[in-house]
């Protein structure tokens, strides 16, 4: 028997996951693939280099493009590449330098898990 | 001059805070506010405990309704002081057993955060 019914891709499929977190508990798979990216937003070095990318124009940003957080560049390259390892930010060279770019599917799917978790 | 103007209370003064992350770039203030929840949020077994709770009957749950998160007692009493001490959850005694409850207003305006951020 033939079928051409391939599954549909969610669009979404590269978001971390989860029901709101009032639905039902997390499974430890779950909350493993999670809590790594709230790890990577859980220091304030990080964070606020994350919503420099986040809010720069188009919200894409190269180390060059963030100078006053108070730590050396090599540094902010350190948490950028943190925070890409994570699956926060997406990374692209351009000639000498490395643009970051907020992953929104990932971030909405946090977003929600928290937002859904205190109304629901 | 009398005016009875006073300044109205903002619902979600108790939240957090902070503008969607695509909006501003976080002052430094801000960030290490933010970040001890995002932190908090940060551990595997904590996130899973923290959904335990937000899911449980009525958005609250005593360490007496959680068992099988595979680590003892008093490691999910730890882990939930944590969580009341970065402001995730409230706690309150009765009986024998201490509450925890999560706190909407907080957990909303992390979502927010993270939501905005992605569609704006």
């Amino acid at each position: 028997m033939t079928t051409n019914a391939l599954p549909l891709l969610e669009p979404e499929s590269a978001a971390p996951c989860c029901p709101p977190l009032s639905e039902r508990p997390l499974t430890a798979e779950e909350a493993e693939r999670t809590a790594v990216m709230f790890k990577a937003l859980g220091d304030p070095v990080r964070l606020r280099l994350f919503s420099l990318v986040a809010s720069h124009e188009g919200g894409e940003a190269c180390v060059c493009d963030i100078s006053d957080v108070g730590v050396s560049q090599p540094t902010v390259s350190h948490h950028l590449k943190k925070l890409r390892e994570a699956g926060l930010l997406s990374s692209e060279r351009r000639g000498t330098w490395v643009y970051y770019k907020v992953e929104p599917s990932v971030l909405a799917a946090l977003g929600r898990l928290l937002t859904r978790a205190a109304t629901a």
